[in-house]
């Protein structure tokens, strides 16, 4: 009988390749250069600039493994000096909309959390 | 002139409230309580045993910190022995849907995702 994508992958399982594949899209840097990535393809440096805070070398291992995952496309292109740009593939291109209306619905609910961290804070 | 919280929220910014919220909801811990959550009401010990491989201190402190973002509700009950039971707040609810919608596409992705790391491993 065929299991299927459902029931074969599981992020619960700790040693379910879908969690790591998880922590990329929605880890710090991930989320931004994909949610980033989704307004238009972007070089390198302009990434750096959008994503306010993140250090060369994270935005670097983090692009690596956005592309190795098969969300994010590099290409090398051809000028003097040479220039990579990034861009989402299709598959890049889905997941970061559901990740987007997620980014979308917390920043629109956060009068609600601040709220919340107020009463918290009164409390402990 | 009024901000919408759209543009009063940007998880773009270093210094905005919304990132540290989003980095609870999508972190490592924090993503697979809510999802844990979303399904039934749980103790601390059997949301422990739903999250593979979280230990004590991470989960309480995850649980902590979704409790103060106003997402997840504690309720000690007055039984002997004493007993906590973790639940969904509305707006926990709504979170949670979201982020298991992006959870449930990536895991019905992961064939793509593995041969995409595959043809990466070769060329790299």
């Amino acid at each position: 009988m065929e299991t299927s994508p459902r029931e074969a992958f599981d992020v619960f399982t700790r040693t379910c390749p879908s969690r790591s594949t998880l922590e990329h899209v929605t880890g710090r840097w991930g989320s931004l250069a994909l949610g980033a990535l989704r307004e238009k393809p972007l070089r390198f440096n302009e990434l750096r600039r959008r994503i306010d805070g993140v250090s060369e070398k994270m935005l670097s291992q983090t692009l690596h493994a956005l592309e190795r995952d098969g969300l994010v496309h590099r290409e090398a292109q051809p000028t003097n000096p040479p220039r990579v740009d990034y861009s989402l593939t299709p598959l890049g291109g889905d997941t970061a909309e559901r990740l987007l209306a997620l980014i979308e619905f917390v920043e629109g609910r956060m009068p609600e959390v601040l709220a919340a961290q107020q009463r918290y804070d009164q409390r402990h």
